[in-house]
């Protein structure tokens, strides 16, 4: 096995303006944004990636079928040709990370890609009531576009910087001559967070000029929060329930 | 010394139909049950492979010579020709476990196998009095034939998959034509499970048609159980003792 | 991407008599030491290195565009030629440090370098009121310099040697006919200490025979040691507090 | 830098019938014993190693200068001929260590070396009064000559096998025709042990026929179980006060 290897699963050249990554990472957004999008769009599977960069690990699916932990690239053609990428993990090492990044952006050039977003989570560490959506990019040039969008650029946000294939896609993209925009939604990074998600799509929908059904992922968001608000109540309880023992 | 290296131990070129995989992991499960059908059918070793992905340690023979952590094949050539690969150690590195798999798969090419049986634990973090065993599949037409021969398909059963060579194994061996399934025995995961291993045996001396004198791997499960049964009276006794203590 | 790659921004061939090191480490001494030399003597970025044993992460500038994590080259042109070695990372893993270690000397090398200096911190794990200046060469001839610029050399310090670019560098410049020397700030290893790089810098210019503004690092040294102070005020006031409650 | 380099520090080709490797390890036994054997032969330095495989550090000599973290090999020419394979470190990754000890045996076969003797500690846990020497060989007809040198053979100890060099090296050199035995020296595994050292160093002098005074590592053995004693009554000394101050 080749260290990172691609399928193409459709025949002919498929072509793609756009590329939107989104793997897993911090509270799953920008798994679920791109997952999301992918659904709505019908987009189809036309590429996928295997590498001993990701964990050493079959998933089984539905039908029993094992097959190996891996990325995927569907492909959406509408009045906008949009790519996207997603998939179980990202690269278990760091030096991983850079190969799968490269292998990324093989994919976007063969596609003819002039654009990429890649969209991520960005953890605060708290619960956000608001979640704004922050973004980065690769040319200064790219940043009114954003911001019109309605993505925030704020100084030391996120203070570390971006980990991960959403970074290092971003970065990178520049050498080869495509433009790249980071969008990431504010979350607390404890949970999968829909509600992120959501905002993320929002900013880029509105970039790329489509419109999206997002109830299914306002709903997904909305029983997330009851969860959420169950778990605050039951502490409360517990605490009641302390205060009377205590009394 | 190459990344992996394999020694073929026999004259001539060997040949079977069927590879039974049985590395350490979960409960031991697999290696268990391997070993025992390696006895039983008395099985003659034919190959061994060392590798710098295996644990960087020899192990001492009873006679006092030490020797290479290693994987070993053995075959058992009667009315059917089965293979069979168990060793001391899996990979210590994910991006090993490819290349390890990948080794494992030219060995089943090189006896021309049809079919590869991956052997395992699916482990549940419980005690389990009446362990099921668990199945997953390289192509969907072999699920029926797992099914009749007693193995479970359970959605989300391994939640997270198969991680190292039975997973990796079972998917890679899709790729060069060859048939695989991989058969777990749930097992708590805390302790060798000889129980575990007499159940995977079951489905797999089924598929296979062979008969097999389970007598010794059930002698085996019954002093475990034994030994189990006394662990949790002495944590009883203890209770008993600390109440006498206290009352 | 290549596993180290080393870009040159600037037309002509550069040279440089020395090369002084200073990447991020203990108190991030040897980083203030360098940066503040760069300021003060406005040199100019000739080059940087990325690499894959960097982390795979991405720093986003106050203009929100985002860059590899890397390290970069700077050089002075005045009475005498200084470039200066700095940046975001050192390497991730053990072999990754041999690799970048290699290519700050092939940068070296290329520049005509014939003497090193890095920079780096001594942590001892306890705040040090007048931090000495430690030393290290690669050559015993050069101790007497170093010395008589202010260092000092002492048996068993630090007790387990250099580790990581300023330990390397220093001893694989002698394989390619560089003298080299580390010069180390005392610090606690807590904190990042401008306090340590600024006895770092007195030792460094009197060796270059260069005079350096030093105002800046002293004024945030200054407001480094009130912070300290405030803290330690702060845990007094609570121990106060605590007495009260008690009393 | 490669990754392993070795270089000859002596002209001629020097030769050698024996190898006695003693890297660090466990309770630095083989360490101590081999760099006991090199002061007292006063054998001299004929090559040194270095490696990406070793810790990314450098050592400072008393004298201010700072080296490779390295391996050593010293020759003495009386009437045998034994060479000696001391260190600072082993590697820091699995890999490495094969990769190593690869490279440990080019040595001996360039040195024209007919057996190996790899020193060591057998780490028990639980401090040791009289400490047994046990060994491991490479081909079972070695096994009587080292019992008859005062050396144990037991089944299952050391029950893991022998990590590292002094294991793989002892494996690997079968494939090259030389003969190995590991002597081990049983300890607590918690400090650094001459008393076992010494012991390793009675069989290993009886099996060269050398005589070596052994009196500065019984000093050191005594020294330090003269610390462990006070170590003791400290502790003692502590619980009578205790009990003073609760009575």
């Amino acid at each position: 096995m080749e260290p990172v290897e691609i399928r193409w699963v459709r025949d002919g050249p498929p072509a793609a303006e756009i590329l939107v990554e989104g793997l897993p990472g911090i509270g799953h957004v920008g798994k679920l944004a791109a997952e999301h999008l992918i659904e709505e769009l019908r987009a189809v599977k036309i590429a996928e990636l295997t590498s001993i960069h990701l964990p050493p690990q079959v998933i089984i699916e539905p039908s029993g079928v094992a097959r190996l932990a891996r990325n995927e690239v569907f492909l959406h053609e509408g009045e906008k040709r949009i790519a996207f990428l997603v998939g179980d993990y990202q690269s278990v090492s760091p030096e991983g990370h850079y190969h799968l990044a490269e292998a990324y952006l093989d994919i976007a050039e063969r596609l003819g890609v002039r654009c990429i977003y890649t969209l991520g989570g960005y953890g605060v560490g708290h619960l956000v009531s608001e979640p704004r959506v922050l973004s980065a990019v690769n040319r200064e040039e790219l940043r009114a576009g954003l911001e019109a969008a309605g993505a925030l650029f704020n100084p030391d946000e996120p203070p570390g910087g971006i980990i991960g294939a959403s970074g290092l896609v971003l970065a990178l993209a520049l050498r080869r001559g495509i433009d790249a925009a980071c969008i990431m939604g504010e979350t607390s990074g404890y949970l999968v967070d829909p509600r992120a998600a959501s905002g993320v799509l929002a900013v880029l929908s509105t970039l790329i000029g489509i419109g999206v059904d997002m109830s299914r992922l306002e709903t997904r968001a909305t029983e997330m929060e009851q969860v959420i608000a169950k778990l605050a109540e039951n502490e409360t309880a517990e605490d009641d329930e302390a205060l009377r023992y205590i009394g």
